[in-house]
């Protein structure tokens, strides 16, 4: 937890709600019969009783239809940039990437030394069919780096989509019937880093998968329900927790709401400015989890950022790629955070404009 | 921890010093400017000055050469069973793999999916030369399933040892000069599930690797002190209080020498039992580290297993794979323990025998 009055704008990983980290402290280290659950078999009935119950309570956070397996994974997306080619990208069939930026760039560039992996712009509305043999189709739906997320899906027609949900999931409803996988780390909305989420569609399970090291294999984890071997247990401990407290705060459309409020007070402080600040991204493409932005004179960045960490507004400097200031908004934010860094930003405006 | 005056005999997930439980049920979630460590970038320099912490410290406790780099990797023993042939096996060299039990044999198949891997017998002591060009030679150095420890190490010639040190990991010195590369998961003696510490040598980072994914690659993990992407935090933080623990203990020559004791005083139980106890494994290969024992009569053995649990002596059952009982005595466990253990073996003995 930031100090009180403090507010934690990191990009991940991030913010935990304060709720979630109390309860985490208690029940992490709860000892019992046995030792407590870091101590214990994995195969023990309250241990799997805990992935059991944090699988159902995110299938029923995304209302997920029953065609989707939920897997808790180890690592973070960097793990499945690997992963997702070596079980679904078996002979020629090619799959594609769209250039979303930075992230996809590099589930690009991970993927392509393992198979055919094309990268193509982002899709300008009038349409270029994918060749009907491609294996699958990835999307970066927010690109943390650059502030970018899609604004409504492409038509992939029958190739399935894969998506890097990690830093727009769980921000709001998600409709998984639309994808084939999903794959979300952890450090964003569910929790601590060491946690990747893959949501899989079950047809994709019947790929041959014959490269993919057997802890990766999403099918043999879909059988053993995540315990191939030992999961990352402290982790979907946090998830259950953030889990939970998702569904107290009204659940993914509640949230959704918020989110977008948060944002729009940044995106407004940015827009009123005169030129003052300007965003990285315009119109639809803007993510409302980064927020990233520019001062026009980038000399002053520097000051911004020095500034806003002494009115306790943390994490502000942007992915070192992009450069500027980025403002991550995920769930634990609270609408006086973002509230916080717009009064701060028209005031550093008024003092330095 | 287990309740007062129980004991927590698991083989992994294990008992974790009560000492490390308390200072990370602090320091996990200790909040501060901008965050805790689970919610900070992993850039932070305090992030970074844990992770460079934990590996001087364990250095320190090895008296590692310089010739060999400690990185701190996502997952278990299970990853590297796949890792290591993606880093270390290419073309048509072979690699042995010496059949100790149940988790070499477990190693082997996996390996065997990414390239030539020879599955050979344990040594009978006559010799039988490992081919010049074989890439590496593995060892499983204690079989948690079997009870079977390697009582010394085998002539390689110059090929490079490779060993999953997992269960014995920390138990006592390990002269590390002596391997080309070294895997443990952190649930024995290193702490909580979902971190492995990989030791390698540093000739065996020049090996293209050009079938690891990026997150798996040795030398890419080497040349960023284990940041390719966010480490798993929260079990570094434990590795390193438990590294911690262990100077304070006295090193690890003091731990081997109550690793020892410990031990002893469960075979003396089996071996003085007339034969109604029976090690699994006889002679220079027994483990100190997981006693394996089963009863004359095996029909007894769930109402042992149930005593046990009965009198606060938890988690005895052996792997499935073996059968019996198993008493696994990783640092944490106390000789009070082991001895409450052995009286316990001498009192059912004397109510059945």
């Amino acid at each position: 937890m930031a100090e009180r009055g403090a507010y934690n704008f990191a990009a991940g990983p991030a913010a935990i709600p304060a709720p979630v980290l109390a309860r985490a402290r208690e029940q992490l280290f709860a000892g019992g019969k046995g030792g407590g659950l870091l101590e214990r078999p994995f195969s023990h009935p309250d241990t799997r009783a805990l992935i059991a119950g944090a699988r159902r309570t995110l299938a029923r956070l995304l209302d997920l239809p029953d065609s989707h397996r939920i897997l808790f994974l180890a690592g973070g997306a960097s793990h499945q940039f690997a992963a997702v080619p070596l079980n679904l990208l078996e002979g020629t069939e090619p799959a594609v990437y769209y250039d979303s930026g930075y992230w996809a760039r590099r589930a690009h560039g991970e993927a392509a030394r393992f198979g055919t992996a094309l990268l193509r712009a982002l899709p300008d509305g009038r349409g270029e069919p994918l060749p009907d043999d491609t294996a699958y189709c990835h999307l970066t739906l927010n690109e943390t780096a650059d502030g970018r997320a899609w604004p409504s899906l492409p038509d992939c027609g029958t190739v399935p989509r894969v998506a890097d949900a990690t830093s727009c999931f769980l921000a709001g409803p998600l409709d998984c019937a639309r994808f084939g996988l999903l794959y979300a780390s952890a450090q964003k909305n569910i929790g601590p880093p060491g946690l990747c989420v893959v949501i899989v569609r079950e047809d994709l399970l019947a790929r041959p998968a014959s490269r993919a090291p057997a802890t990766w294999s999403y099918r043999r984890q879909a059988e053993q329900d995540s315990c191939v071997n030992t999961p990352p247990l402290a982790e979907i401990l946090l998830a259950s927790l953030v889990f939970e407290w998702i569904g107290e705060e009204g659940g993914l459309a509640a949230l959704a709401e918020r989110n977008r409020r948060k944002a729009a007070l940044l995106y407004a402080a940015i827009d009123d400015s005169a030129g003052f600040y300007r965003a990285v991204v315009d119109g639809a493409w803007r993510s409302i989890t980064n927020v990233c932005f520019r001062l026009a004179d980038p000399a002053r960045e520097a000051d911004f950022l020095a500034a806003a960490e002494a009115a306790g507004l943390h994490h502000l400097r942007g992915h070192a790629q992009v450069g500027g200031m980025r403002a991550s908004l995920y769930n634990a934010m609270p609408e006086a955070g973002a509230r916080a860094l717009a009064d701060f930003m028209d005031d550093f405006r008024r003092r330095h404009g």
